[in-house]
């Protein structure tokens, strides 16, 4: 088969290639690598027009500037938008590093280097699959590239790009490589991302401390207050039961839950990794179903009255909380910040004062698993992998898919080949070189099947 | 009546010998006052001595000295004991004061000092009315005084010696004079004082903090876990659930509940004045009774997770709550220590780790309306103010007064002619000269009733 053959002979040119923007140490929330961000950007753009590319441009943003290039071979044919970042996390502590995180080092068949999965080996094997197929004659589709260089700091000046960009990126689907797999040999495919609502909780009692024993018993201790109405808002079965929170939570199908199952899971190694007893979640859901497909009610921080070493007897003025709620497809986020504001300051008993404000969201994203992007990818994994992909529901965030979807109105197909293992974000990041080659295939192999 | 006319005759020179001791700076809390502490019990003494006693003395402790002094008149005749503190509280902010603290200015009716009235005013009344009675031949009981030098910092040094000085102490009844009245014209008695117990509750859920998008939902919140321990500890009508907490509460009299609500009070002045828009306490009790006679369940502080500023989404490990109970007469500190322990600790929910552990407590007192020196009490109210005394349960502690009735077996009178706008403890400290005469006069009425 060309394209097998056309990968074993490049093989080596397609790393170097990519070593050449590993190289480049583009961490994006640390200013004095303002520059670095440009040049992998233009690192990026001559790499895209070496692979075949009609064209491409570093396009600039308020922030870091925007990536984008196109190949049209058909005006009639789908368009396939390739996404993926060309920033890196920081690299602190550098100590822990064995090798120098850019300088990549190849060692027990992985790349070593910050960069290495996240994102620059999982974006670069898209141009290496888009050079692939058209230096063999098959590229399918029309192929568009947009990187950017904020991911890793939230999106911003990219969530304005495609805004003013809209007619630029038409396309039919966004595939994304930057995501895991569940292990080596389990092929697996994120189909959702959770949502999420952030608030601060202010219950104001008594308008000073006070003196518990003069007024203990009289007066609403906002502390204890706070305690009951977060404790209202899940019920036995750990449902939350704020009305209405439900509402736009789409269900997933029989068939859904079955594959998300499938997933190999360990209740004793799960509660060994954290260090618990017990699990809890809510009733009627599995595991991986509780953390994949349901939103939650948690608190990520609480704090009122003395904090400080040994005792004081004190009936406090304040309590405050910082509360989050991870959300599933088909909840909108700013609906559901305003329900939890108005259920807590409408539900407020008349002897505190209770003050909600809404802080940062995002939304969830959900791609069904009978969307013909999402069968395409299927097959590509099953001629790959010769076993079928387990659909997989992250359950953090990825903003930026979501807001495709509202902006642009196209699904994203999340094939991501890391590992958990690969220590994305962390010292001595790394990627295993087969699954570089296999994500090339199986993104090859992607078009074909989708372009049917 | 020779009595009155002692006073009115010697009433400048009881002001002087007052003087003498508010001019020393017997700050407890201050290490440079070492000395003054020495000196103003050595002034005690002197003027125990001049006031006519047998003997009295400063016997050392390990810290402040302890003043004894007794005058026995007649061996079969009742024995008053008088306990008093010669400490004082920490002067600072000096620039609010519009005199000198330390050298007692008489302006508009009342002695303006450090000490006017807590304790040094209010104590030496006790010494001036011996004086009277035994000047005038009307002395009907035997009198033994004790004044410490640490009350305001916990009566430690007095809590040891009267275990090594039990017998030398052997009295009928203790009578102290270091609280307040309703108001002038509202003579009151306090009959109450609540107890105290303090824990510390740390709730561990998770080994570390966790992403809350890829573990929430299945891992369980220990800070949403410790609000609903909390919150069911108390239910819809503010009683505590948690089992044999009011076991040994002894539930007033209806006569001393009437009595108790015979204070003046305003709920709308009340809630004005800690700027609630409305009060919450125990059903089936008013708000004077929820404060003095009812056992309360208040967190003093609380805190976990992410308490800074801004958003940051967390699954947190820790949650901490700082616990306390006031108690009622009867109610066991330390067992009720255990009690709530062992209620959280047993009642953990197997998802998380529930340690708690118990802080400081103090025992509850109460005195008895029915009580002979009670009655002898509320009969020289009479006298004096032709009007019955109120007897008041204060929802705050005075440990040692516990302790005197653990110890020595022995029931405390609470006569304090304070008011609540003395500014005890503050800048401007003040006592109404009224108010140290006619307390004078009330002490020896009390010993008349008393003795019969």
């Amino acid at each position: 088969m060309e394209i097998k053959q056309y990968i074993e002979t490049n093989k080596e040119r397609f790393l170097e290639e990519l070593f050449s923007l590993i190289r480049i140490p583009s961490i994006s929330s640390q200013a004095e690598h303002k520059g670095d961000m440009v040049r992998c950007a233009e690192r990026w753009k001559e790499l895209i027009l070496a692979a075949g590319a009609d064209r491409a441009e570093v396009m600039p943003t308020d922030g870091n500037p925007v990536v984008y290039g196109e190949k049209i071979v058909d005006p009639a044919a789908k368009t396939v938008l390739v996404y993926g970042h060309y920033d890196v996390m920081p690299v602190d502590p550098l100590e822990l590093w064995h090798t120098d995180p850019f300088e990549p080092v190849i060692k027990d068949g992985k790349i070593w280097a910050r960069g290495a999965d996240d994102d620059k080996g999982q974006s670069f094997m898209h141009a290496k699959a888009f050079e692939t197929m058209l230096q063999t004659g098959n590229l399918p589709c029309n192929v568009q590239f947009m990187l950017e260089g904020e991911e890793e700091i939230g999106s911003g000046s990219l969530a304005k790009w495609i805004v003013v960009n809209k007619d630029l990126v038409k396309a039919d689907i966004i595939l994304v490589s930057d995501t895991s797999m569940i292990a080596s040999d389990v092929p697996s495919i994120t189909t959702g991302l959770r949502g999420l609502a952030y608030w601060q909780i202010e219950v104001t009692g008594p308008n000073a401390d006070l003196h518990s024993g003069i007024f203990g018993g009289s007066v609403a201790n906002p502390l204890n207050t706070l305690c009951e109405m977060i404790s209202k808002c899940m019920d036995a079965d750990n449902h939350i039961t704020i009305p209405h929170f439900y509402d736009d939570v789409v269900e997933c199908s029989a068939r859904e839950r079955e594959l998300l199952n499938m997933a190999p899971y360990s209740e004793e190694e799960y509660k060994e990794s954290v260090g618990v007893k017990a699990l809890r979640g809510e009733k009627g859901y599995t595991k991986i179903e509780q953390v994949g497909i349901r939103p939650t009610f948690d608190l990520c921080g609480m704090w009122g009255g003395y904090t400080a070493e040994g005792s004081k007897t004190v009936l406090p003025s304040k309590a405050y909380a910082k509360l989050s709620c991870r959300l599933v497809p088909n909840q909108d986020h700013e609906k559901i910040a305003e329900l939890v504001k108005n259920y807590f300051e409408e539900n407020a008993p008349d002897y505190v004062d209770v003050k909600v404000t809404p802080m940062h969201g995002g939304q969830a994203y959900g791609c069904p698993t009978d969307h013909p992007a999402y069968k395409a990818a299927e097959a590509a994994y099953m001629d790959t992998y010769g076993k079928l992909a387990i659909p997989m529901r992250s359950g953090g965030s990825i903003p930026i898919i979501s807001t495709f979807e509202k902006v642009l109105g196209i699904k994203s197909i999340l094939m991501g080949f890391g590992l958990g293992e690969d220590a994305i974000h962390s010292p001595n990041e790394n990627y295993r070189l087969d699954h570089f080659y296999k994500g090339i295939e199986t993104i090859i192999r992607f078009y074909h099947h989708y372009a049917k």
